[in-house]
């Protein structure tokens, strides 16, 4: 099935707005065995728009649309498409009063000019829209579809979700299926290393999927005709994968590493405390962003001068003095005066030179110590990155909270 | 000029890489007065690339295309546009010396097939590639141009900004000027009615680019064949827009707010720390992540619990169970609490509700308190924000900020 994606919208070819729907929408129906061939972007510009509905109706089985269907001057998309397929506008009763009961939800005043989207193609199918009151758009003629949806990230997901991919799904008789092992602490040549020749698992496919915030996600993959063998099929290619790098993996899910670390100290009954030096707080946000957090997260520090470590973590003057802020004895010094100070179970520090300036011959940019300390003890890492200086205090965070999740997982 | 974007790539394609050189390329263009007309996205697939090539060989004056031009067996742009252009790939000796120098200079070993890259189109000029080793290529026939870059975002950048920008600016004879007010506090709409109509400041366009964690940014634009002339009239609209909001511009330059609130206190020798609720971090992080940051930022306390307000802010107990951890009473305390606890000049606080859930009737989801104060006392503001977790966090930290600018303005 040739798939072929129309995005509109004069925002996105000034640069004022980043096209994240072209990115969703092809991962997504990757993950359902679908296949973007081509994406392209125009103004709104009925000529312009004009001529590529004709190429993508004249290659592709399947004409995805996103953009221009609001109620504003430039929202042309929807005239445009009814005149390339000869169809007229028509006030459709229904649609207005549907979209009207969306503002009356709102308890707020439609905007001027909203009837317009109740005109709607006599030949055309009207997608209801969950997260706004723009209709999409579904033509189906010779045994070809058109589906155009709104800009709007949310309101596109939500038709697309619920209604486009249905319809897809309903023109072809293959299955597509897979499963995600997010793994963390190891790269991918390792991970590549440790699992082998790909081979062994066909004809399940495995991509390697890496990420500077959340570690390398592994996917497998395999289409075919019965629902109930390629379940087969994977779960035991899936047990091969995971027997050769299971202290890796942290979920079979898409779940994040935060989560499972929150998950895991709320079922412990245990509180964590952060202390971040270079990180200065991105380790706390990430922990933070996860809704009920707090069940589990007590506080963080960024304790950014020696002057912070000294009176919030109990470091000691001549510790900093002798070693430096930035050493392996400075970071457990901070951990196990996070432990003691906040009084809570756990504790994570970093601190680091996270660049461009401040490095120096004997501890370069891009060096970062890790502790994690418990009521017990710790445990501390060096590590040297490569990068800019976000991208050394995202790399630290996450170091971060894969030596706190090993910790916890020794626990059991 | 028209110009047309070709960005090739499987893994664009399967939803596996957000495609960004697009917007970047699309604002370069903007900003220079170029105006991108139309992109497509097409695999690494010979006869896609192709169809595309000729559709924008007859269609626009300048073509762009991004990846493909590298060593493996995937990367097919270098031969698939030499045979468009019927021209022969010859291996060049002075790319071949210049390629091995660049892992040279590296110390590392060239990748395998890394000659391939010095095979190149006799027709076509090569393109130096400062942040890697992949050339680009450069045709110039019947007075439209190809301009062929990498897919790695920091090689394209080099690319672009060094050579190809260069030389769309010398197929045109017209000046693009533009100046940017950027501004903090105001929404859009309350900005457009202080300012008025835009035909005032005609024939200079005003854009509004609003972003939740910088601002509302405005570019002010006009083009013409007479540069002194666009600088006189430029400088006129400036000055009358900055008239009507001068108070919440604070900057007239790309720089960001977190930027200019770190050089104020510097100017000041006045040391900052932040206490954080909801926010979790996400303003500290802001701070820590500019260049020199640790000249005025002391600390931060991601004060989750009430423990931690208590202490590490002595906010008092009483205080916490009478008003509540989201109180205007709690936020000045814990304000308060920072300066007095931390030592420093100034501090900010955050307390809020960031949801999803944990809002009542009393305290929706989204109400957030916001203190600044110094050694002298301090001030506070309520705010209610609509968004989800974590743009209400974005939301907060970028009004706390705000608040922290607008108080260092009232010591001058």
């Amino acid at each position: 099935m040739k798939i072929e994606l129309i995005t509109i919208g004069d925002e996105i070819l000034l640069g004022h707005t980043q096209d994240t729907n072209s990115n969703w929408i092809a991962s997504q129906l990757s993950e359902y065995g679908f296949h973007l061939r081509w994406v392209s972007i125009v103004g709104d510009n009925p000529s312009d728009m004009k001529h590529q509905l004709r190429r993508a109706w004249d290659r592709a089985d399947v004409i995805l649309v996103t953009g221009g269907l609001g109620p504003t001057h430039d929202d042309i998309t929807r005239p445009v498409i009814a005149k390339f397929f000869n169809d007229d506008l028509v006030l459709r009763d229904d649609l207005s009063e549907w979209i009207q009961s969306k503002f009356t939800a709102r308890e707020i005043d439609p905007p001027p000019g909203y009837e317009v989207m109740a005109e709607f193609p006599s030949h055309a199918i009207p997608i209801l829209n969950e997260y706004g009151s723009a209709p999409g758009i579904h033509y189906n003629l010779d045994d070809r579809e058109l589906f155009a949806m709104p800009g709007v990230p949310i309101e596109m997901r939500g038709m697309f979700t619920n209604y486009v991919l249905p319809e897809l799904k309903k023109k072809t008789t293959e299955y597509y299926k897979h499963r995600i092992l997010k793994t963390a602490g190891i790269g991918e040549a390792y991970l590549s290393e440790l699992i082998g020749d790909p081979a062994k698992i066909a004809p399940v496919t495995l991509a390697y999927l890496p990420s500077i915030d959340h570690g390398v996600t592994l996917r497998l993959s395999l289409s075919g005709k019965d629902a109930k063998e390629i379940d087969t099929i994977l779960k035991q290619a899936e047990g091969y994968i995971q027997s050769s790098i299971s202290e890796y993996i942290y979920a079979t899910d898409q779940i994040s590493l935060e989560k499972v670390i929150l998950d895991m100290l709320e079922s412990k009954g245990m509180k964590l405390a952060v202390a971040e030096s270079c990180t200065g707080g991105l380790m706390a946000s990430r922990l933070v962003a996860i809704p009920g957090s707090s069940n589990s997260f007590d506080r963080g520090y960024v304790t950014y001068s020696n002057e912070a470590k000294i009176a919030s973590l109990s470091v000691s003057e001549e510790l900093l003095e002798s070693c430096g802020a930035v050493s392996a004895e400075v970071a457990v010094a901070m951990a196990e005066g996070t432990v003691e100070c906040a009084g809570v179970d756990i504790a994570v520090s970093v601190t680091g030179i996270a660049g461009p300036t401040g490095g120096t011959e004997e501890k370069p940019v891009g060096l970062v110590y890790i502790a994690v300390a418990d009521q017990k003890g710790g445990a501390i890492q060096q590590f040297r990155f490569d990068g800019d200086r976000n991208t050394n205090r995202r790399r630290s965070a996450q170091a971060a909270l894969v030596m706190l999740w090993q910790k916890l997982k020794g626990y059991e």
